[in-house]
């Protein structure tokens, strides 16, 4: 991946006002695959004191469209179309991260998924998997 | 539906640290159905300057949610299993507005929708569709 | 709908050999939904006698494609990208009806959605929802 | 897994008409995964000559589904709930490979995945992604 994708990325990143309200970071960039970590932050929580849905899915599809972008020609960006979540447990712990990888590359389309874990101190435990569709479209 | 469950649902969505953040209201309850708005805060946007889509998502998959709960017996409350968000336009307007509702009840999974709309004026736009799966669970 | 746009759905149906080894038809074609039955043969069911999965996803699809197709241009086919298929009632019945739509056309995408209803005399049941995205290709 | 696992797959896996249909077979089965395999039967194509995406579906559905099956109790078995299909590519080949695994279990709900494969030869394309939720039921 060329330096100018990575910064492509990172000023992406740094545009979304939501990525700082959540307080989330890009924490990992290479060809395919994007990485992203957020705190539990007390205004990111649901009902039961664990973080919110949004968060999850935020940091999620979040992840999962860089991952996509970073296969891309640099003229070009990713928007999500749609993406499926899977809640698998309840969103506990130190902090969030989200994995995101490009399951099928495109022309038209990217095939991506992300996998979000809650990890508190050294133990990860898998609480959500997305699956989606990235379009491709050219920088205005 | 009796004043009991709404009031479960208004404790329970005043309970959402998230909401809050969002700045999400509740505008309508009845039985099987449940609109959620949202201000596009400054903290809310992504790259573009439209409404992130973790908003969307976290409004859209609320509003189902509650949708869900508006039909539970008053021991129960839902967690979402599983939801797929189709984003149809960007996010611009004044607010958004998602409306959930019951497609299938059932005792062991409620099967959900919501469209979410952005609003300028008198206009909406449909800008998400959202489809997923709720689990009734006994409120411990 | 102009007559060449309903010849195009027809042949593309007729050279499904998958439609014919279900004895599928299509029963209903206007601009934007398509409506396709299929009986429920022996060789269809699954291991409680029902219909199977695959029957009903496969008009669904089936439907969802060529609503999307009836608003395409002529020289235009359209392809299932993904689809998701909500199973919520047991496939039995005298016949299956597949009825799709468009939710949002697009020239890059278009998104649809399929209800499927097991018909028993007059009485229609509503067994499955599917929400997916078809993308446009030109006829090579 | 124990033997009455195995011939409780493979009891239901026979009784279903649409595998027998499709020339579907089992090919492996172990503990949270299962394998399924089928040809592209004259019977089973779509409009272009490659296999159907109801063939797709079908067995990639079942191989998650018997994956399921797979860790579940002796008394219980599994039905699909919901499941999304990305077509990631032409099923083209000399027969079709669908390799299902349980991502998360659960008493209520278990979260599956299956990847199809077009196989030529020694080579595999993969050529769809299933994700979804499958319900444990006691048998009657």
């Amino acid at each position: 991946m060329s330096p100018e994708t990575e910064q492509k990325i990172q000023r992406s990143f740094a545009a979304q006002a939501m990525m700082e309200t959540l307080g989330a970071q890009i924490t990992h960039i290479s060809k395919g695959t994007v990485q992203i970590e957020a705190p539990i932050l007390p205004g990111s929580l649901q009902q039961h004191g664990f973080a919110h849905a949004g968060l999850t899915f935020a940091i999620g599809d979040s992840a999962a469209g860089y991952a996509a972008l970073s296969i891309m020609p640099d003229d070009h960006e990713v928007l999500t179309s749609e993406m499926k979540i899977h809640l698998l447990a309840p969103a506990k712990g130190d902090l969030l991260v989200a994995k995101g990888r490009v399951i099928k590359p495109g022309r038209r389309l990217v095939i991506v998924q992300a996998d979000v874990y809650a990890r508190t101190g050294a133990q990860e435990v898998h609480i959500a998997l997305l699956t989606g569709t990235m379009i491709p479209v050219p920088i205005a």
